[in-house]
């Protein structure tokens, strides 16, 4: 049964099934969230959620089912790239702060090559 | 049957069924890479992906089943997180990359500002 009340938990009620005591979904699907259980039923299925559950240590297993929310709701906006959409979006974004990094690098350099000869020639001029 | 050869696809090969001229998986899952298919089927279902391909318009299938199979080998590497822990890493790259881009601006601006007023100094100097 789901901890927070005693319907059954979003799982077993979208299951159409009883809700025991030891259900594997309970604990991460309340009632409360429909959409999470129908959204990782849709793209992962529900045995193969309940498979990867039972693969993972019991600590590990909220992190498990947010983690698979998270791909199933990207997978539903975006059938195509769901959410390896979003890595490549983020690699893009990498590459671009690796570049724009090493060029105000360069020029931070150049500013201090800069102010290094600058300063030689104002103590120069000062001694000369 | 396969575009490739005169095999069944990969898919039908694993689901032990007659690969027809209008399979779908057929043209993403050539019998030359049998764990591709093998990959998608433990994570997604091959229900799912066949619905997934019926979805999407064919000119984004092959994107749509290399996605698929990117997040599937991610999910059996990592149970636990899958793709998404590649998204939390490249998320917490950009962020390091935004915070060094800021610093290095800023140390930029006081060289900036510090080579104006020692080239004041200097002229300055050699006016005084």
């Amino acid at each position: 049964m789901s901890n927070y009340t005693n319907s059954p938990c979003a799982a077993c009620k979208f299951l159409r099934r009883k809700c025991t005591s030891d259900c594997v979904f309970a604990p991460y699907f309340p009632p409360e969230e429909p959409t999470k259980f129908a959204n990782v039923h849709r793209i992962f299925g529900a045995s193969n959620v309940s498979k990867i559950l039972h693969e993972v240590a019991p600590h590990q297993r909220e992190d498990a089912v947010n983690s698979l929310a998270y791909e199933a709701e990207a997978r539903l906006n975006d059938p195509v790239y769901g959410c390896v959409g979003a890595i490549s979006v983020l690699q893009r974004q990498v590459l671009r702060l690796q570049r724009e990094l090493e060029e105000t690098n360069a020029d931070l350099m150049r500013y201090a090559s800069c102010l290094g000869s600058e300063t030689t020639s104002a103590y120069g001029g000062r001694r000369g």
